[in-house]
């Protein structure tokens, strides 16, 4: 029996099964640590007793960036995160504790490419990345059959892209970097763009999603040439806007030019459920 | 006894030797495939004929794009370069064809990765990344101790950073993208630019070498934010100017703004023999 988080800013999913068919979930706001992990833990022991079986393993799939080398001595702990009171949390450690199993801890986004591979859009694929565009941008990068970490993970929101602000002059929502990927096309930075309380807001026909596909298009050109991967996997609320696939597609062919081939760009084949099932496939691989 | 091959777009670099230490090289232009490889061919058979001894493998870094997957029908040909006469051209064949030995093939920059990792600036690291900045910008890959292949290869030559055309109005020289990283940095791009005939022409402290310390710590912080590299290796002879080094790693760090850590950035441990190890380097392991 396995119990996966998925850890989002805003919201946290938990669940507990014993194959990804058969999962039990719950979910709630991401609050202090203290809170969110209390929570996490309740319903992992309320399962339990309803069972009346222990749990064999967690998966946690978090938000960063946190400390996901196992060899190191923070490994388990959120790490530089603008978000209030969890910088430097131990979010693996108290689980671990609590539950005395072992406990698996990569990104959010890298348990769901880890899910995606094992059961959704890039199943069988050995080179692909998955991104989602929601509150903020994040992506997972498998290359040759293996998750990307290097020193600590990739942190593609943070893309720098060509910006024409004679075309686009806002100046881009993201606290570090101003108009890096996130601060030009995560859900608030259109939402502050176009003054609406949320993109979801704009018609489908909207000049924002022109904009929008073009800066996609322009990070999945990076991502193409920095790691040749066979597919992207674009998910997340943002992407609920399925016109933009075909935009993003056709951008990406025009701005490689023939020199590169344009790699397949996907909706997620999990869905939303690409992080929780990534968190369980973490754990049941640990 | 192994045979290496360097091979740039303007010049090929031979060697043959049973280590490391004790290679004997021959450097020609490179010109059409035919006289190219004949060239290549003869070297080899003269250098058996000296030694009295044979090949026992060949090993090739090669400019690109070129098919480096040994499961594909076209292995080790070069494929869509703008190089006149080199588009679909067999390079491991004619080779493999004359030498009966196995031929390993990858790209120059790859092959130069493997070098660094083996004898030179990324020795002992799992994460680094190879560029050149010389007559084009190529770079090689290696994550978790794997050179990144993916679909084909990465061409980081063509990652697309910000271009603040009212800083630098100049439209970039890449045929196939205008104002990518190759577009914009390349030694022909600094010499167009700045109208000289060579971009080692202009004084230390031109202003060229700000912009293009800006132009590469941007491509570094696309690498950093995509792959997480433990290193960043600057190679060719653009960078053999070595005030840009310090200037670039001020950049980088600055960009970042302490949201992720700076790799280190340096010049390869080879120097000017990363390419030519590291095609003996690929022989050695095939």
């Amino acid at each position: 029996m396995i119990g996966a988080v998925e850890a989002g800013g805003t919201k946290i999913v938990c669940a507990v099964g014993t194959s990804p068919d058969n999962l039990v979930e719950e979910r709630f706001p991401t609050t202090t640590p203290e809170e969110t992990i209390g929570r996490i833990r309740s319903f992992f022991e309320a399962q339990q007793k309803d069972r009346g079986e222990k749990l064999n393993a967690i998966g946690i799939g978090t938000f960063g960036p946190a400390d996901i080398d196992p060899a190191s001595a923070t490994f388990g702990r959120i790490t530089t995160t603008p978000k209030e009171g969890w910088q430097n949390a131990d979010f693996a450690g108290p689980l671990r504790d609590a539950f005395q199993v072992p406990v698996a801890f990569d990104t959010d986004v890298n348990a769901a490419a880890v899910g995606e591979g094992k059961w959704g859009a890039a199943k069988g694929l050995s080179d692909y990345i998955y991104i989602t565009i929601g509150t903020g941008i994040g992506g997972g990068v498998v290359s040759g059959g293996n998750v990307v970490h290097g020193r600590m993970h990739p942190e593609i929101g943070h893309l720098l892209i060509p910006h024409d602000r004679a075309a686009d002059p806002f100046a881009g929502s993201c606290p570090y970097h101003g108009d890096c990927l996130e601060g030009l096309a995560s859900g608030p930075a259109i939402g502050k763009r176009w003054n609406v309380d949320g993109a979801h807001l704009l018609p489908d026909d909207h000049e924002a999603w022109t904009l929008q596909a073009e800066y996609l298009a322009l990070a999945c050109v990076n991502l193409t040439v920095s790691l040749s991967p066979q597919c992207i996997i674009l998910g997340g609320g943002v992407m609920e806007q399925t016109q933009l696939f075909p935009m993003i597609e056709e951008r990406v062919t025009r701005v490689l030019n023939g020199y590169l081939e344009a790699p397949a760009i996907v909706p997620p084949g999990l869905g939303n459920k690409a992080g929780i099932l990534g968190a369980f496939a973490l754990a049941a691989s640990s």
